[in-house]
């Protein structure tokens, strides 16, 4: 099989899981406990809060270890709309968040809040001066503002250090959900001064279920799960000693790739779509060029439900995803598609395809073969109609 | 070293990691996704969900998959504080809850809620009559309660069938932290009807960073964590499926023990505190003789002090933990012993000791020779003043 879904997950490199061995049988102490086995977990814990600290330029005391992604946007989302008060607050996001920054602030929305969510242009980018006055108005009233680093289905890279600036003139306190960005692209809390950053684990070949939030030096902060004071009181629960190591292995790894300058992500991708453009008629990819992640491939293909071809992919080996990002069973183009303007056929003839550092520049170009056939098979067979798609792309 | 702590955590069964290792490897893809190999990780998920329903006699439909007790604990405190509003709202729990129970009650008292924490007699049983007329008060106002089914510390097993049915007869939801309980004595959702009960992997020989919340099905449920809608919307998060998948294999092996009638756990405990008793003077058995967890074994040593004792202990290769479950760092007798009268001295002289299936008789009797050759030394050594003892045992 070929994987292409790098943006829903990435399996372990064998370095991580080789990390997290020993953890998961002979140093399986509790690290709070005060024998020798328990403080070499805690130790490792340590080790693994300055490799995850040293990816995004924080101090290993500003990383909070999580359940995962969307632990860490609901602990940073719940308090930031616990700080304002509910009264007079604004929640400020975009049109293309992922749900687990989306349903949160609808809660809010619910109680009460003013819910913006600012659009993008057709190529995905955030509409900064709609931000800005959605800031500015809510500079009396008080509010926060959460916008992604990076787009989930299209790999669309926003104005993060302009976004978080224009906030930040207000007054707002600022939150990303960079789960698609970290350990793909350069990101830097000391370039780009956000508040809170939520990121995850396995997008970036560590294990599932480990993430953690960002928490700048001296923000106010309190913890969504409260119990015996882990993390320094910012997150109760018996740490997941193994689950944080191979997070900080995959963090060390993924900074090497990044400070190596290497390109094959890129060039994969970029060898991939080229070929799509050069052999297929009415394939088009999305999202902005300048500002995309080097493993995201957006396209859609006209009069080709992404549906079919998900399945005739699957028959040929190869694991993608609907550029659509339905949720199972909902049949209704993405809300990311809508807010780029795309009209609903092209909204369900789109495909996600998702590079990682474990593909071939051979697999992307087996990959475009099948696609190939794939798509001149499905319009032989369907003619021009385009059916639901019901592919939950996380 | 010989391991006497599993009421903070235990070690994997062989056979539990290796039902993992197939999903930290290969079976890696994101369950929610269509191809072959998400099929696949998404019907491990369904699996292990019967089998941990299996282990509490619920259903598995009824079993929402968490990060962990914390996580369990602090979503359905959090969901009943919210379900019964602030204004007259009233939680009772008791007085020797897991911090993962106290701490957010503690946040509802915060906002507004009058919290009851109904005590204990001195052999650490709740006292029920208590409840009764703390459930009785709450009846108009509306209230919820969450008692323990076991004691972490002292193993001392709750009247939880009682408890249940006096929340009940006064019409409030109830909740139970069976944390300590599951796996290791018969809990059955069929005969004692809880609304909802914490439960975590760990502790019975799963891996760290997973649990579950049963919540009875037709309860009012509104989950903690948003977003991509996993779990039947009542906890969003990529599913951690080597986890989850750890997590079932466990506790279709814990069931397979207590199905067996297997004594061998509680031999072994018997058979430590009994060596103790005959050669140690000064020695107590705490907690009540007749509802004690099989593992567990809390001791105190006059004229002793726990801390003392742990370091030689740990020196001679036994790993346990300070009774007094003083969190790290805060020198203060623990909430429990406190409820059950024990004075200052009797606190800081207590031991918690936890067997699992992995000791043998063997190890068992090595460990009362080294507590009594600890125990000597330090009579010897320190007089009879006893000091702080800052030992985290969650």
């Amino acid at each position: 099989m070929i994987y292409l879904d790098a943006n829903a997950t990435t399996p372990l490199l064998p370095e991580v899981l080789e990390a997290m061995m020993p953890w998961l049988t002979g140093g399986f102490h509790n690290p709070n406990a005060s024998y020798r086995g328990a403080k070499a977990a805690r130790q490792a814990i340590d080790t693994a809060r300055e490799q995850v600290a040293a990816l995004i330029g924080a101090q290993p005391d500003e990383i909070v270890f999580t359940s995962g992604g969307t632990e860490s946007t609901n602990t940073a989302l719940k308090w930031l709309a616990r700080l304002v008060g509910r009264k007079s607050g604004r929640a400020i996001t975009s049109a293309i968040e992922h749900s687990a920054v989306l349903k949160p602030c609808e809660t809010f929305e619910e109680v009460g809040y003013r819910l913006d969510r600012i659009g993008v242009n057709s190529l995905g980018r955030l509409d900064l001066d709609a931000l800005r006055a959605a800031c500015a108005s809510a500079k009396d009233g008080g509010g926060f503002a959460s916008i992604m680093w990076a787009n989930n289905e299209t790999g669309v890279i926003q104005p993060l250090a302009e976004a978080c600036a224009i906030a930040k003139e207000h007054g707002l306190a600022f939150h990303t959900d960079a789960i698609q960005a970290v350990g793909k692209i350069p990101v830097d809390v000391r370039e780009t001064p956000v508040d809170f950053l939520s990121l995850s684990a396995h997008k970036f070949h560590g294990p599932k279920g480990v993430g953690a939030l960002y928490v700048r030096s001296g923000c106010r902060f309190e913890p969504l799960l409260r119990g015996g004071g882990q993390e320094s009181g910012r997150r109760s629960g018996t740490e997941n000693t193994a689950g944080i190591v191979g997070f900080g292995k995959a963090a060390e790894l993924a900074k090497q790739l990044l400070d190596s300058g290497d390109q094959s992500i890129r060039t994969m991708r970029d060898a991939f779509e080229a070929k799509l453009l050069e052999t297929i008629t009415g394939c088009e990819i999305n999202g902005d060029p300048d500002h995309r992640l080097p493993g995201t491939s957006h396209v859609s293909f006209e009069r080709c439900e992404a549906a079919g071809l998900l399945i005739l992919l699957d028959d040929m080996g190869i694991a993608c995803s609907a550029g659509s990002a339905c949720m199972t069973g909902k049949q209704q183009p993405s809300h990311v598609q809508k807010a780029m303007g795309f009209n609903d056929a092209k909204a369900k003839s789109s495909l996600r395809l998702g590079f990682s550092r474990l593909n071939t520049l051979e697999e992307a170009m087996q990959a475009a073969e099948a696609v190939l056939k794939a798509v001149e098979k499905l319009r032989r067979v369907q003619g021009s109609g385009v059916g639901p798609v019901t592919v939950y792309t996380p």
